[in-house]
């Protein structure tokens, strides 16, 4: 159990649902308690961290009763059975609202559960409430605070799955990722986000942006928790056509140490990095290759010096067209409909979507997939990209979400990617941003536990 | 227009919109006249017919009247502006009910439309009601009529939207086909159908059965008019990632004469088909001998053999297990909450489903994506496979749909595929099930087009 309490420390205050389970089937605890210790530390912090659109907690304490229940007669129904889950306000759920975090849905009622809904309530797990998101899901701000500085963002748009797993208020929750909505406010709340390769999780139920970028995932305040939910969700309801997770099972994949990184900057790093981030980049590298692991940047390295020269901001504006013309449906009925309750960045995109022919999506389409398959040979003989998740920690201020520069490479590409909190600047978290291959989330998986062991 | 007047005349009596476009131009003939045509045909014929399970015709007049305004204008917005469309009653409209054929659903009214209602009412497409579906389409029956004969099903699932084009009470329709329930009505109800290569068009906002089996289609009175609208929403509306239709124009592609077709019989053939509708089949492949097209069968071509030895019952069946784990969401919901209003086939592939392991969903995605390449390998050479859309005309009584044993093998396949009413059967339309390759819809469509001129 060393290397899994090890894994659990991530930050020694919060709450892991697979560091209490052992004592759920001992009968020492009961997730019922364990949903109680997390109502006391939401009590304290969500007033100043609104990390919640909607709450069920006398739902949620039924749930923990039936779950303790089963614990009692050692019959859990899942891997997930007993762990209270927050989830994003864009995820359709039967007996709460899903506002979508804009004024347009607000009160809106699903009449059933959304896929990734209905796989963790099918396997026993508590949904105490409705996360804060920016509007759809690619809105600039919403409410939410960083639970590590009120003054400051706690990233976007899963800020409330985010700030609540940060503070403690929940062990983990589902997010999205369309550009960065997941693994950057994962890096600013100092905790572990996930996005599966792309189409492993179902987003059946979940409100569209863009049908080829968007991922379904998960944050949690622990590897062992983010990996636990995500290979449920996928054995129970994995996305259409896409086989399971690969090496989903609810423990964590051994660990195993990277023997060579590709060490991705992008022309982003001279201009949104600051020198002490850089530094706690650069330490982390060192201590990785003094483990005996070989980092490879643009510097030295043939296939470095090729990822900088794909992995460009020209590259990714081309993708940002196919975002755009995917969200032709349903966001033209909601700009014709709701007028300037829709954000105007909504509206942004639609002028460019429609200044788009299926001919010009059809070609950046074609372009995209050219990039996977480049990414993919550079990639060869390397266990993965690291990265920034973020370009620092969260930045002061409530009224944007942060950059997406370094995140929005492999969510265009599709390639599964966590944010390991592994980094610290002015006493504030940043992640690693640990990028592996398509459909290779297990080995992602064993490499990053590696990771957080090593600290 | 010679040849274009030949295509028109599928039935005599049934209206084709395409027909009718030259003299909305020249002011002739208007949308609004087209509308209140069709709306006296349904007048007559509805209440026996029984295709409607809810109608808008004050919304539609008004909508004729404002398309007749465009075309005044000589600025139409699309090639289907001022086309009546029946809309399958699983397909969202913000100002129509979409009960999907079951209790479960009465009187459900969506917020929006679905995408390709969305890409219809944009284009300036009538939309004068919804079409009765069975259950979720895919239920057992419903009440609607084979307009050719009211003691016979229509066929289904897309009950009502081929009825209502084969009585003339509207020129189009949007289906839907997961295993046969598109191009089965068409057969029985004498009209032509089309489902383009799986995800070319998109089921957004349509109810889904199985998100790899779904397709979105067209049933019109004649192959103009179901080309027309088939382009139209891929260029307007086409499924995220796909490339749009191939040839995607409002016009119909150039007919080509088919050099060498693949007769496929299947095991269901001998067991499955009378005497009068194989004599008519061979008819037909006589008559395209005669034109010079080479069709091959299992007794003088080794491809041909194959792919009888390939499509099999058992290959079939294997579909239908993804099929039902795809069910899974929604379907477990309905099957708790709904318990005996939702249809017994539905509770029997919940349990099947239930049975199976994400490994058992891999296996057949693999099984299936196998067989994709083989038939492909077999088509080489082939302008496309022939066999019969329904073993026959439509049968006696409205308990049950029809036969699908013809038509699942280019469902599983993805492939598209045309049902030509090019044969008679004791005074009764059975359709040419006519299948290309993947992707090379427009190709199908050019050799479809000469196989009509050709009667």
């Amino acid at each position: 159990m060393k290397a899994a309490r090890k894994d659990s420390s991530v930050a020694a205050s919060l709450p892991s649902f697979s560091a209490a389970l052992p004592r759920f089937r001992s009968g020492r605890d009961t997730p019922r308690a364990f949903l109680e210790r997390c109502i006391d530390t939401l009590t304290a912090r969500e007033p100043k961290v609104r990390a919640f659109k909607t709450l069920a907690l006398d739902a949620a304490r039924a749930a923990a009763d039936a779950s303790t229940e089963r614990y009692r007669r050692g019959e859990p129904l899942s891997p997930v059975d007993g762990c209270p889950i927050g989830i994003k306000d864009i995820m359709d759920t039967r007996d709460m609202p899903t506002q979508m975090g804009s004024p347009a849905f607000a009160g809106w009622q699903p009449s059933y559960d959304a896929a990734c809904v209905q796989a963790l309530r099918d396997g026993g797990a508590i949904l105490p409430g409705k996360t804060v998101t920016t509007a759809f899901a690619c809105g600039m701000s919403n409410e939410t605070t960083n639970p590590l500085d009120e003054q400051r963002t706690p990233g976007g748009s899963s800020s409330g799955s985010a700030a609540a797993v940060g503070a403690g208020m929940l062990p983990a929750a589902l997010g999205t990722q369309t550009q960065g909505s997941l693994l950057r406010p994962a890096s600013f709340c100092g905790i572990v986000g996930f996005k599966p390769t792309w189409g492993t999780l179902s987003m059946q139920g979940v409100h569209p942006i863009s049908a080829t970028h968007d991922h379904l995932g998960v944050l949690a305040s622990t590897l062992e928790d983010t990996w636990r939910i995500a290979s449920h969700l996928a054995v129970a309801q994995g996305h259409p056509a896409c086989p399971p997770l690969q090496r989903a099972s609810p423990g964590l994949p051994r660990a195993v140490a990277p023997k060579r990184l590709l060490w991705l900057r992008t022309e982003a790093w001279p201009r949104e990095v600051d020198a002490a981030t850089a530094s706690a980049f650069d330490a982390l590298m060192q201590r990785f290759a003094a483990a005996g692991v070989d980092v490879q940047d643009a510097s030295g390295n043939a296939a470095a010096a090729a990822l900088e020269a794909c992995l460009t901001p020209a590259f990714a504006d081309r993708c940002l067209g196919i975002t755009a013309y995917e969200m032709r449906w349903p966001y033209r009925q909601y700009v014709e409909r709701h007028g300037a309750l829709i954000e105007k960045r909504v509206h942004d995109r639609m002028v460019q979507a429609f200044s788009m022919t299926p001919a010009d999506y059809a070609d950046r389409l074609a372009g995209r997939a050219a990039m996977q398959r480049r990414v993919a040979a550079l990639m060869r003989g390397f266990d993965g990209i690291v990265t920034l998740s973020a370009s620092g920690p969260a930045p002061l201020g409530l009224s944007a979400t942060g950059s997406r520069s370094f995140l929005v490479y492999a969510t265009f590409l599709g390639l599964p990617a966590f944010s390991l909190p592994l980094m610290q600047v002015d006493g504030l978290p940043v992640g690693l941003q640990f990028i592996g291959r398509h459909g290779r989330d297990g080995d992602l998986c064993a490499r990053a536990r590696w990771m957080m062991q090593s600290r």
